[in-house]
């Protein structure tokens, strides 16, 4: 699905044979930026971001979003762009519901604003780290603007290629299986699904690195663990887990258990 | 890392001055090479075919590797390219020991034959499906020439991103845990790891789908799987699998359980 649906509009209704007016609906557009490298971004992704003429990306508030950094390498024209930034928070866990309130109107809103642009006729390129539909913020706009636009989603690049290519270790060989976990669960699920596992990503580490670096000891991957932060952007830091002396990580981190199944 | 890395020659020993002859050493590539659309392919690894003087990919005897396919979009040079054909096998499965010893044999001497490549300073690029690193044919090959020659990985779009881009589902939100599974594993192990996960990616279907239907079926699964053949590629198929009539699969399909996790 390439480019705009043309919606007509009904023809004259007293057939005065007025020249019948088709109104352009404009295009969603989930864009995959891959892990940070913009060397990494798809050939698809660049065409999206050259020519879209509103260009939207998630950040805190005064700050840009990250994927709005990687952006850069196309992106140099101020009038094409649509930052969102998220409510403010003191500190509410993400699964309280006066937080999951405020996000909910945030995106509700936001998606509005949004149909505006659709409704001109406009495409509208939401800009997301990694692959748009893999724990994407996108996602949240893409459910409240799907049924009433047209919509083409451009995977990515995950930030899990990217870091284990950096970390230079394959993730899974044979039949291993693979578990990616957000560090955000409770202890206890993180140690039951860790269990039986062959190798492992660990998402959204932050402040719970000391919880992921406990439970990866009790479940005897902590030596072959893999710290990896910023992965493929300005700032990568790749290392041991074993070795990390402090228990600090950014919002922009994971750890790798890289799998050792069969290798002819 | 660009290009290649120049070993110097040890200079010339009895001093006559004679230029110092550098010899430059080949650099392997592991070129992600997406899902199959090449509008997938990466900045990077576009590039990379474009210059590589070697460009391998595997395939089985008499025809043409996937990865090779989704390189047509670039390579029209057939003095560039390099086949690497699979050991011919009636019926063995992957894990008996005198398939593994025939695939150790043509892992070794495919190896051979790309580090005379290297050796003479051409590099060599390893046309990988998805992203090199998870589940890929190249590793092989990697680990037997790491530690001789420099390496660089590109990672690609993961087959998995493709097929649930085009079901056109999200497959993890919030807190959702992933679980990838190789159907080649026995039943019990794969009910055993499907219990308790939020979403989930089954792949190397093959002929292992109507084991699998089965198991989705016993964990409760089975409503919210899709099948997808050939994601982005031609000949590309999406259908829920419970709606799926027979149980034939190619090796390029999967099975997608996509997740329900936080939505504000
Ligand atoms: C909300 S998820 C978004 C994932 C993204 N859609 C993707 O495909 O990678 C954010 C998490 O992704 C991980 N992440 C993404 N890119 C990363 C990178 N370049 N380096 C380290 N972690 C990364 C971090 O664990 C972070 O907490
Ligand atoms: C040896 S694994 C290679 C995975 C690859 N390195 C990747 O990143 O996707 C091969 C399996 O990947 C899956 N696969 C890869 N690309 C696919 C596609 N475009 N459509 C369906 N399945 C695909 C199939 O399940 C296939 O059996």
């Amino acid at each position: 699905m390439e480019g705009s649906v043309r919606v007509d509009a009904p023809a004259d209704p007293d057939g005065a044979g007025e020249a019948v007016v088709s109104q352009k609906t404009g295009t969603l557009y989930g864009v995959g930026m891959g892990p940070g490298d913009p060397d990494y971004l798809t050939v698809k992704a660049m065409r999206v971001l050259e020519r879209a003429p509103v260009l939207v990306h998630f950040c805190k508030r005064g700050k840009r979003g990250n994927a709005r950094t990687i952006a850069d390498a196309v992106m140099r024209d101020p009038a094409r762009e649509f930052p969102l930034a998220y409510p403010y928070t003191t500190e509410l866990p993400p699964d309280h519901p006066d937080y999951v309130a405020a996000l909910a109107g945030f995106y509700d809103e936001a998606s509005d604003r949004l149909a505006d642009h659709l409704g001109a006729g406009r495409d509208v390129a939401i800009l997301s780290e990694g692959d748009p539909f893999f724990y994407g913020s996108f996602m949240h706009l893409w459910r409240r603007l799907k049924d009433r636009f047209p919509v083409e989603v451009i995977p990515g690049v995950t930030g899990m290629s990217g870091c284990w290519t950096r970390a230079g270790t394959p993730i899974t060989w044979g039949d291993d299986v693979l578990t990616i976990l957000p560090a955000t669960l409770p202890r206890a699920a993180l140690v039951e699904r860790l269990k039986g596992t062959d190798a492992a990503v660990i998402m959204k580490l932050g402040r719970h690195l000391p919880k992921v670096r406990g439970v990866l000891a009790e479940t005897g991957f902590l030596d072959r663990a893999v710290y990896v932060e910023r992965g493929t952007m300005a700032g990568e830091r790749v290392i041991p887990l074993a070795q990390k002396p402090d228990d600090s990580a950014p919002y922009f981190s994971m750890v790798l258990v890289p799998g050792e199944g069969r290798r002819p």
